[in-house]
C-alpha cells in the first residue's frame, strides 16, 4: 500500500483555443460573467469572481476550437521539484518556460495522448482594486451579478484514444486519484474521473474519442454555488442566445448538477455544482458497468447525440488538416 | 518555507455528552434526520446519509452536556504514525487505544486547552442495506428525507483559554492550517480558524472563554447541500419546537450559511452550507481585527447574547463540581 | 368588452381512478408526502401538507387509470348559482349532489369533451390535530417532510379531441380566462391554458387528443415552493423507483419548472414550481405558432415520446372496452 | 354575507419621494436591478424586469423621503366606475386627473389617514425593444441579471394612527380582504394585511403610527422566485455598501422570507419572496394576539429597534415642517 501524494493541488488553468476570439471572449464576459485581466499578443486572460488567481482562463485566437496547455498547480515547490522529475522521468515532459501571466516557472508536458498539461507553483493571486474590493475581506473581489456569474474553474473534461493508459499515467506521474470510472467487460476504461481535490473529480477522460483523433476536448467547467444558479445559468442562456446542448439535470457518474453549452467559438462549455465531497483518503473507485450506464444520467434525462460524439476540434476541421 | 502536511484527511467524529440521552438521540433522529446505527454501552452511534464512514457521531450520556473525544481521520497508516510521533513528542499523547465502532486502532491526545482528541486511519465504510440501498452507487446510502437532512459532518468549534497557543499546537503537530483569524492590537488570537480539507475549516477555537473554564464545545456542525436547505432547517426545527438561537443568515468570517439551535442535551448545533472551497496550498490566513468584527455578521445580522457566552458544560455545571 | 368573471376561485380537488389502489396510494403518501385524510368506500382521500381545504385528491379503485371528477370551488353561493344557471343553459349539466368529503352541495357537469366536472361552495377548512399542529397559525398543518413534500395541488392538464370547442366552454360557461394558447394556421388550437387564479394556468387542454378517445388526462400538477425543490422531488423519485418522464426543466410555454413521472396506477403526475403571477385583469392570450412550438421546451429540453401520445386511460385499455 | 369583490386587480405603481433622486435612481437601477423608463419633470419613472405595466416605481424629487401616490388597477373599466362610486360617497375622493406615464384616466383619493391613493383601469403594457426582447413570447423583457434583479412589485407597508379605521376603509370602499392581523385585548387592530390577490398580501397597515403622525410609509416591497435570491440580494447589499436593516429572515406573519434595507433616500425596501397563495375565496382573519406577536419573527430573528420606530418622512423631518 502506498501512501496518496499531495503534490498537485488544483486545475490551475485552461487555455482555450477559439476561431473567434471576439465573440468567444464576448461569451465569457457577458454571458458567463467572467473578467477580463489582461491580453498577451492573441490570448486574452479572465478570471472568475471567486478564483483566487489572476486568471484561470486563457482565450486564444488559433484556426479552430480545442483545447491548449491545461496548467495544474502544485502544493509547494517541492512538490513541483517531485513532480516534474516524475514527468521527465515517463519521457514526456519538454522543459521549462517563464510562465504564463500571473504564474512562476512553468514545467510543460503532455499526457499520452497528446493534451497539452502544465505544472506551476509560484502564482499571483488576484489584488482586487477600485469598484472591486469586496465587502468581505476572505472573498477575492465583489461578486460578479452580469450574466451567469460563474465562481471558480472546477474541472476539463477531454477524449483519448486509451484511457487506462493516460488515466493510470495521470495517477502514477502527477498523483491523480481516480474517483469513479466506465469499465467494459474486459476492464478497459470507457471513462475516468480523477481527483486531487476533495471536489471528486478535477479532470476526466470522458470517453475513447470515437473518432481516434487525439488530443480533443470535452469540455471546461466552471462551477456555481447551487443548483438553482445552474437554473439560473440556463435562462440566462436563453435569453442571450446561447445554445444549450443538455441539462440542467444531474449526471449519474458523480452527481454533479449541469448545464451543458457552445461558446461561440465551438468549445463546449459545462456550468456546474456539487453537494458532494469526497473526503475519504482511500477511496475505493466506483466502477461503473457499461449496462448500469445504460441507464443513463441520474433523472433518466435525454442526451443529444452532439453530446457523444462533438469534441473539439471538431473532426472535420482536423480532416482539413488542423491539429492541436 | 515549509511543504503543507497532508496527514490529517478529515474530522471524522464527534462525541457529545449529554444529560438526556434520548432526548438528545431524538432530535439528532427525528429534527436533524441522522440515522442510529450502533449501541454500545452508554454511547449511541449515528451518521448522517451523505457520511462515507459508519458514523461521524457518538451521542454519551453524560452528567452534563459537553464534547468528549473529537476524532481526526489521517491520510494513510504511515501518516498515522507520524502524527502519533509528533503528538508523542509534544507530552500530550495518551497512548493507544482499539478504537470504537467502525476505528481501528486510535491514538488518543489532547490539545493543550484539555480537549480530548484522537488520530485513527482504519475505518469501516458504510454498506447500505435493504431500504437504504441507493438508486446511484457512489452514494453511501439513500438520501434521507426526514426533517434537516444533513448531509456530512462538517467541523467542529470550541473555546479555550489561549487560542495561540492551541491553534499554533495543532499547526504544528496535526498540520491543521488557520485559514482566518482575528486578532487584537497585540497579536494575541481572539479567534482561529483551521483546515485540512479545502472546506475552509473543520476545527475553530472560536472565542477566549469567557469563563476561563477549559476543555469547552461552543457547536458541532453539519452540512446541507444549499442555502434553501439551511432555511428549511429552521422551517423544521420551528415546527419541531426546537429553539433556533441564530440564523440562517451568513457568517463574515468564511462567509458560510449558518444555523444555530439547541438539542435537548444542551449542547449547541449548527447547520451550515458553503459555497466557496480553499483551494490555495498557500493560503495567507485573512486576518480580522477587533474593530472589523465589530460589524458583525455579514448581513448585519444581530445575534444573542448566549450566542458569545453561552458553551458546554455549561459555566454553572462547572461550578457544581462538573468536569468534562 | 364584457368584464372579467371571477366565479371560480381555484381547482379544489381532482379524481384520480386507478388500478391498484394500494400502490397508487402509496406512492401518493411516501413519495409526494400527501397524508390520508378519510377513507369512503373504494375512495381514499388525502391532502398535500398547504392544501386549505381537507382533501385536494380523491383516490379511487378503478379497472383502468384515468381522471374522475374535476372539482372547481366558487368564490361565494351565488357564484355557485351563477355557474349552475351558465351549466344548465349549455345542456351539459348533470345535476346537483350531496357533495364528497369536506365539500358542501355540488352541482355535476362535463366539458364538452366528456371529463367530468363538478362546482361547489361551502367547503371544510382542514383541522391540523396533534402532531399536525403548526407552529404559525397560518398554516394549515406541519410542513410534512416526507418524500418530496409537495405543498398544494396546482392544475390539472388533459387532452380533448376539440379545444377550441373545450376552451371556449370553460371560458363562456364558468368565466375561465385564456393565458397561453397554441394555433395552427387556420386558427385551430393546439394547445389551450386558461386560469381563474393568477396562477396563470388552473387548467390546460394540453393537446389534441392523438388517438381521438375523450375524457382522457394529461396529468395533475402538484405544486413545491421552488425549483431546488423540484430538482429535489427528482432525486425522491430516483430513490424510490419511480420512473421519471421528464425534468426537472423549464416549459417554454408558462416558463413553470417541471418534472413528470407516472404514479404505480398509470397516471402521470407534475411537480411543478413557478416564479410568475399573472396580475393582469386584460391578459391577451400569448399566441405560439406550431414553429415557435418546434424550439421545444424552454431550454431545449428532449422530451420522450410518451409525453405526447400517452394519456389515461391509455388507449389499449379503451380498445379493450375501458371506459372514462 | 355578502360575495366579495373583485374590483381592484392589484398594485400598480408606488410614487416614492426622494430629497436625493439621483442617488435614489441609483440604487434602484444598480443595486434593485430595475430599468428606467421615462422623465417626467421631476420624476423617474422605473420597472422591474417582470412587471407587465410599463412602470411600477415613481420617483420624485422632494424635500424628504416618504411615499406619494399608491396606484391600484382595477379589474375592468366598469369595476372602476363602482369603486370611484364607492370613494365618492366616502368623501375622500379628489377626482379625476388625466393618469401619469401608461396609464388612463386616474382618479384621485386618499385613505382615512392621509395616504395619497389612485385607481386607474386602462394601462399600457410594456413592449421590450432591441436587447430587451426576451427569448420567451410570455415575458415581458428579458430577466435582468443586474445586482438583485427583482421580478415585479409586490406590494407596500404603511403606517397610521387607527388600523380599524383604515383597514376598514379598504376593505368597504376597495374590496379589500383582510388576511391576517395582530389584534389587543380590546379587539384594536396593531397591524392589518390586506389583499386583492392571492399573493396574501398586497397592502399593510403594519403598525399604529408611535409618532401619531400620519401618511407615513415603513416599506415598499419588490419580489424575487426564491428564499434564495432574497439572500442572494444580501449578498449584492452587502458589496455595493447599502445598509441591511433586518433579514434574511422569515415573517411570523404571512410566512415571506424579507429583507429590509434603505435606499439612499431613506426609505425602507424590501426584498421578499412568498411560497404560499392564499386561493380560499372566504378565508377567515388570521389573528395574531400580543402575546403571540412577541415571540417574534418565525425564526426568532430579532430585529433591530429601528424596524419598530423609523418611517418616513422621518419624525424629525416632520418637526422641521415636512408634509407628507
Amino acid at each position: 500500500v502506498t501512501e496518496p501524494v499531495y503534490d498537485v493541488a488544483h486545475l490551475g488553468r485552461v487555455e482555450l483555443l477559439t476561431p473567434d476570439l471576439d465573440a468567444s471572449l464576448g461569451f465569457f464576459v457577458s454571458v458567463l460573467g467572467m473578467d477580463e485581466v489582461e491580453r498577451v499578443e492573441d490570448s486574452v486572460y479572465l478570471r472568475a469572481w471567486g478564483d483566487y488567481e489572476r486568471a484561470s482562463l486563457q482565450l486564444s485566437a488559433a484556426d479552430h476550437a480545442g483545447v491548449g496547455t491545461i496548467a495544474w498547480r502544485t502544493t509547494s515547490d517541492a512538490a513541483l521539484e517531485r513532480r516534474v522529475a516524475a514527468v521527465e522521468s515517463s519521457g514526456l515532459g519538454s522543459g521549462w518556460t517563464e510562465g504564463a501571466v500571473g504564474h512562476g516557472r512553468t514545467f510543460r508536458f503532455s499526457d499520452p495522448d497528446g493534451h497539452s498539461m502544465s505544472i506551476y507553483y509560484e502564482s499571483e493571486y488576484h489584488v482586487p482594486v477600485g469598484d472591486e474590493v469586496p465587502a468581505l475581506k476572505n472573498q477575492p473581489q465583489r461578486m460578479t451579478t452580469r450574466g451567469a456569474a460563474v465562481r471558480r474553474l472546477d474541472h476539463i473534461n477531454v477524449w483519448c484514444r486509451d484511457i487506462n493508459l493516460n488515466s493510470s499515467y495521470m495517477v502514477h506521474t502527477l498523483g491523480f486519484r481516480i474517483s469513479e470510472q466506465v469499465l467494459d467487460d474486459d476492464g478497459r476504461q470507457l471513462g475516468s474521473w480523477l481527483h486531487v481535490t476533495p471536489k471528486s473529480y478535477d479532470l476526466a477522460y470522458g470517453r475513447v474519442d470515437p473518432a481516434g483523433v487525439g488530443g480533443r476536448l470535452h469540455h471546461v467547467a466552471y462551477a456555481v454555488d447551487a443548483r438553482e444558479y445552474v437554473m439560473r445559468a440556463a435562462d440566462v442562456f436563453l435569453d442571450a442566445g446561447v445554445t444549450i446542448e443538455a441539462g440542467p439535470a444531474k449526471h449519474a457518474v458523480q452527481q454533479t448538477c449541469f448545464l451543458y453549452a457552445f461558446e461561440p467559438g465551438g468549445n463546449r462549455i459545462e456550468v456546474i455544482t456539487a453537494g458532494r465531497l469526497l473526503l475519504a483518503p482511500d477511496w475505493r473507485p466506483i466502477t461503473w458497468s457499461l449496462e448500469e450506464r445504460r441507464k443513463g444520467q441520474a433523472w433518466s434525462t435525454l442526451m443529444p447525440e452532439s453530446w457523444f460524439t462533438y469534441a473539439t476540434p471538431p473532426v472535420e476541421t482536423m480532416e482539413e488538416g488542423g491539429d492541436t
